[in-house]
């Protein structure tokens, strides 16, 4: 449980982000509803780990456990935090977006064309992660949203992708998308 | 100095699950003395902020300024009270150790062997990150530490590399520390 609320948290800070890059209200309320999941995650874990400790008889397994789980539920506050922004109409200034796309880690969208090496596959026979270092966040297709794909999530042509990665990447990464470069 | 303040919490995050992990107290360590320089940065930013704020005579820069800052500033406490857990000397059970290690996005450490094609060569010469989606977050040379290495960082034989990547890219960058895999 705590690791499913680590990931989610994780995903959501890159949401958060993505949102104020990209301006947008979508990837936001993505961000608040995966809280409400976090939350649930959390008073479940935080009832579970005191039920053992009785069981037990011995508190600290359960302290660690709360003490992460608190730790992670406060990341995700604060990528909600980060996502208000964008659901408050407040626009972030230009400079400010553009600097955040330059920190070493960056976040880039590109839409897969119809010969893209990616199209029909799937992430897990990808490997686009290990291969090029840029971690698909999310797929918007047609009017639809994939947050937080898996290993068996396929690309289709015309999906846009939202990937983090080191920035030396991005090219890389956006000629996959367009079909310009054949090989990963 | 935003973008300093995301880059260092989100250094921070990482290297507080690197000391859980390893259970590793100079690691833990690490994270309070990057949370005393995330606290300058944002004392000195909400000021540097408001000034401007009084100078435009426009709030609304100032206060995005402020609430991101904020937001980063919680991701960073965040990531202390899981260093935290570390300096307590409160042993986290093995068992979730492993499941820290076995998230989507892992955190992994090797030695740099003579005959590794990675001695002797800047992090910006490797393309580490772009070519295996492994990212240096420290290095330990001897009895020092290198946390947060930048692109001119060389690495040298003996050298233990602490990266985070996708769990995919483990086998390979391991294999690149102790010389087995000779391409990148």
């Amino acid at each position: 449980m705590l690791i499913s609320m680590k990931n989610i948290s994780e995903l959501m800070v890159d949401l958060a982000y993505s949102a104020l890059i990209f301006n947008n209200k979508e990837i936001a309320e993505e961000v608040k509803y995966l809280e409400e999941k976090i939350d649930e995650n959390y008073y479940l874990l935080q009832e579970e780990a005191v039920k053992k400790a009785i069981e037990d008889g011995n508190a600290s397994a359960a302290v660690v456990l709360i003490r992460l789980a608190t730790s992670i539920e406060a990341i995700s506050d604060a990528a909600v935090q980060i996502a208000d922004v964008v659901l408050r109409d407040i626009e972030p200034h230009p400079v400010l977006k553009e600097s955040i796309k330059e920190s070493d880690i960056t976040i880039t969208r590109g839409r897969v064309s119809e010969d893209s090496v990616l199209a029909g596959k799937t992430l897990g026979e990808l490997n686009l992660a290990s291969e090029t270092g840029m971690w698909i966040i999310a797929i918007k297709r047609g009017h639809a949203w994939i947050f937080g794909p898996t290993e068996n999530t396929k690309i289709l042509a015309d999906d846009i992708l939202l990937a983090k990665g080191p920035i030396e990447g991005v090219q890389h990464f956006l000629r996959l998308c367009s079909g310009k470069d054949k090989k990963i």
